[in-house]
C-alpha cells in the first residue's frame, strides 16, 4: 500500500440479498421516505413479468407509482430528460429502477437532473454532482453491470454520439435488492455478455492505479465466482451459478465503484456510442488486447487473477504465471461463444481514429495501470477488428 | 450457501481511509448537514492530542462544537443519558466520535436517546430503534472494536451490572474516517489486546451462522492481515502495521456487522458487566475454549481460519487442520503476552454461575455454530479460570 499522498474511500449502498428479496422493495422505498414512486424499467422487464410481480409489493405498501419505460441498451440523454419531467410532474419522491444497466443508469441521471437541474453533460466527469438527489433503490435484474452499487451511470450523449461517464459519490444507490431469482427469465447470451462484463469490472479494478487493501478481496472474490459459474450459468442457469453470479456481480461492482476502472472500459465506451454495441460484449472483445499490453505493468497482480480463475500457477516463473491469465480469459470467451473481433460486431475500421481520441479522453483511463499514447489504443482497436 | 429460507443483508458505512484522514473531519460533518456537532471522546484521547488536533479541523469549517469525554472503558447507561442531555441542551445535529469502542459506543447511545428517547434498556436487542436518529461520524483511535463500521453498541446496565447489546441497521455510523497514524500514541497492551478483540470478531463472523458469501472474504482477510501485523505493530508501532491493522479492523468489523458473533462474546459480555475486564482481553482468554468446542461443527472454516493464520495445512486430515488454529491461536496470545487465564483479571469464581446465566442469554449465542448448555457454559468459565 503505498498511501502516503492520497486518501482512500469504500463506499458500498446498503444490500438486501436473497430469493424472494423482491418481495422487500415496497418496505425499502417507504423507509427511505417514499409515497410516490417514479419506477424506471424497460420494455424487455415488463415483458417478463417482473413488473406486475414488483406492483405487487408496492401496492401491499400502499404506495403509489409511475411507470417509466422509455429505456434502451445504452440510454440516451433525451430519454432521462423524459423520465425527469414525468417526476418533477408527477411529484415523485423516491425513484425505484428494475432491471439491468440501463434502467438503472437512467435512474441515476434522471436523480442528478430533478435536484440539480440543467443538461446531463454538464456532470460529465468526477464529482460535478453538488446537490442532494432523491434516494434510489434498485433491483438489478442482470448479473453483470453493477450499476446497483456504484457511483457511476454511463449516458449517451446522442449529439456527440459518445457515451459520458459521470462519476459521483452522490449517485451510489441507497439500497440495492438481488433477487437471484429474477435472472431465471434473462436470456443466455446476455448471461454470458454480462458475465464478462462483471469479470472486465473486477480485472480493471484490481489492477487499477485506485485499487487498495479494502478493494482488492472484491475483486478476487469475484473472479472467483465467475470462473466457478459463469459458464454453467449460461448453459443451465441453475440458481445456484444464478446465485454465485448475483453475488460475483455486486463484489466485482463494489471493486470497481470505489477502485474505478482502466483502458479496456475506455476503449468500449466509444463503441456503445458509436454502434450500440452491447457493452459487455465490448469489453470481451477488447480484454486480452489490453490486458496483454498492461501486463508488465502489474505481473504479481494478473499473476493472481490467473490464479482465481482456477489456473494452477505452481512452478511458473512469474512472467509465465501472469500471461497464462490470458489462456484463461481466451478459453473462458470461446465456451461463452463470444465473439473475439470488431468487424463480427459492424464496427468500420474508417472510425478507429475517431473512437480513439475519444478513448484516449475517457475517465476510466486515468487509472489504467500505464498510459496509452493515442497510437497504442489504434494499435488496439485495430488488432481486434 | 443455503439461500432458501432466508435473506441476507450486507451493509457497510462510507469509509475514509489513509494517512492524514483525521483532516477530513470537518469536512465529512458539514456534508451531513452538520452546524453543531456533539464530539464524543474520553480523557485519554483528549490526553493524546488528537482532539487538539480534530477541533483544528472543526474550526477551518466554521463548526461550532461541544465536548463530551465523560466516557470510561465499558461505557455506563448514565453516561449515555448525560450525554444526551447535553446535546439536546445545545441544540446539536451531528455526533462525532473520537476514539476507542467506548466513545463510538456512547455517540451510538446517545443519538438513539436524543431521537427516541426513553431509557437504553428499551432498545436492547435486535431492530427495536423506531425512530431516525441523527447522523454519526466516527474517528475510530484503537484498531480493534470495529464500532466505527457496526449495527452494534454495548453499554453497561449499571443497575443490572451486565452489558447490553443493541443491535439495529439504525446505529451503524454515517462515515467513518480512518487515520492509521492515530495509532501511533496508543500504548501496547491496548494494540495487543484490541488486535484478540478483532480476530475475535473475524473468527466468530466467519463461522457464525449468519456468514455469507458477502461476509466471508472480510472475515478471512482480517484473519490474514492480523496474523502479518498485530505482533509487530506492538513491538515496534511501524506504520505500515498500524495500517495492515487499521484495515483489519474494518475488514473484522464490517463481517460482524452482518455476520453477527458468538460464543466467545456471549461470554465475554458479562465478564465486562462484573469486572470491567477490558473486552478484548475478555475475548482473548475465552476464545480458545470455545473453539474447541465449536470446531467439530465447523471443521472446513476452521481450517480456512488456520490456513488465513499462515498455518501451512498440506497433507493434514480436515480434522488435524482445523485443530491447527488452536495452535496458531495460542502461539499468537503467547508473543502478545496476553493473560490465559480470569483468575489472573481478579475473576471471583463464585460468579461463574451468574454469569453463565447472562451469557447463555446474550444476543451473540444466537449465531454460533452450536447451542451451548448452561452446563457447558459453566465448564469454560471454569476451564480458562
Amino acid at each position: 500500500m503505498n498511501l502516503d499522498d492520497q486518501l482512500l474511500k469504500f463506499e458500498v449502498p446498503e444490500i438486501i440479498y436473497g430469493l424472494g428479496a423482491l418481495s422487500k422493495i415496497g418496505h425499502c422505498a417507504k423507509r427511505l421516505g417514499g409515497e410516490k414512486l417514479l419506477l424506471v424499467t424497460d420494455p424487455g422487464i415488463i415483458a417478463s413479468g417482473w413488473i406486475d410481480e414488483t406492483l405487487k409489493y408496492l401496492r401491499q405498501e400502499d404506495l403509489n407509482f409511475f411507470i417509466y419505460d422509455n429505456v434502451v441498451t445504452n440510454p440516451r440523454d433525451f430519454q432521462v430528460e423524459m423520465g425527469a419531467k414525468l417526476y418533477l410532474q408527477k411529484g415523485c419522491d423516491v425513484i425505484v429502477a428494475v432491471g439491468g444497466g440501463s434502467p438503472i443508469d437512467t435512474a441515476k441521471g434522471i436523480a442528478i437532473l430533478v435536484s440539480n437541474y440543467g443538461s446531463l453533460s454538464e456532470y460529465e466527469g468526477c464529482n460535478k454532482i453538488t446537490q442532494p438527489i432523491p434516494p434510489i433503490v434498485c433491483v438489478p435484474t442482470t448479473a453483470g453491470t453493477g450499476a446497483d452499487v456504484t457511483q457511476f451511470a454511463v449516458i449517451t450523449n446522442t449529439r456527440k454520439r459518445m457515451k459520458m461517464t459521470i462519476l459521483s459519490r452522490a449517485i451510489t444507490p441507497d439500497i440495492s435488492v438481488v433477487d437471484p431469482y429474477l435472472l431465471k427469465t434473462k436470456p443466455a447470451d446476455l448471461i454470458a455478455a454480462t458475465g464478462m462484463d462483471a469479470l472486465t469490472h473486477a480485472f480493471e479494478a484490481y489492477v487499477s492505479s485506485l485499487s487498495w487493501s479494502m478493494t482488492d478481496p472484491h475483486a478476487i472474490h469475484a473472479v472467483e465466482l465467475i470462473a466457478r459459474h459463469l459458464t454453467s450459468a449460461v448453459r443451465s442457469k441453475d440458481i445456484s451459478d444464478l446465485e454465485g453470479m448475483s453475488v460475483a456481480c455486486l463484489e466485482a461492482g463494489i471493486a470497481f465503484s470505489n477502485a474505478i476502472l482502466g483502458a479496456v472500459h475506455a476503449l468500449a465506451h466509444p463503441l456503445g456510442g458509436f454502434y450500440d454495441t452491447h457493452h459487455g460484449v465490448a469489453n470481451a472483445v477488447l480484454l486480452p488486447a489490453v490486458v496483454k499490453r498492461n501486463i508488465n505493468h502489474s505481473v504479481e497482480k494478473y499473476a493472481r487473477l490467473a490464479r482465481a480463475m482456477g489456473c494452477d500457477t505452481t512452478g511458473m516463473t512469474p512472467d509465465q504465471a501472469a500471461r497464462s491469465v490470458l489462456i484463461m480469459i481466451d478459453l473462458m470467451i470461446d465456451q461463452l461463444g463470444l465473439p473475439k473481433k470488431l468487424s463480427d460486431l459492424g464496427v468500420s475500421r474508417e472510425d478507429i481514429p475517431a473512437m480513439a481520441e475519444l478513448a484516449r479522453a475517457d475517465i476510466c483511463m486515468l487509472t489504467n495501470p500505464c498510459t496509452y499514447e493515442i497510437s497504442e489504443i489504434i494499435d488496439i482497436y485495430q488488432e481486434v477488428w
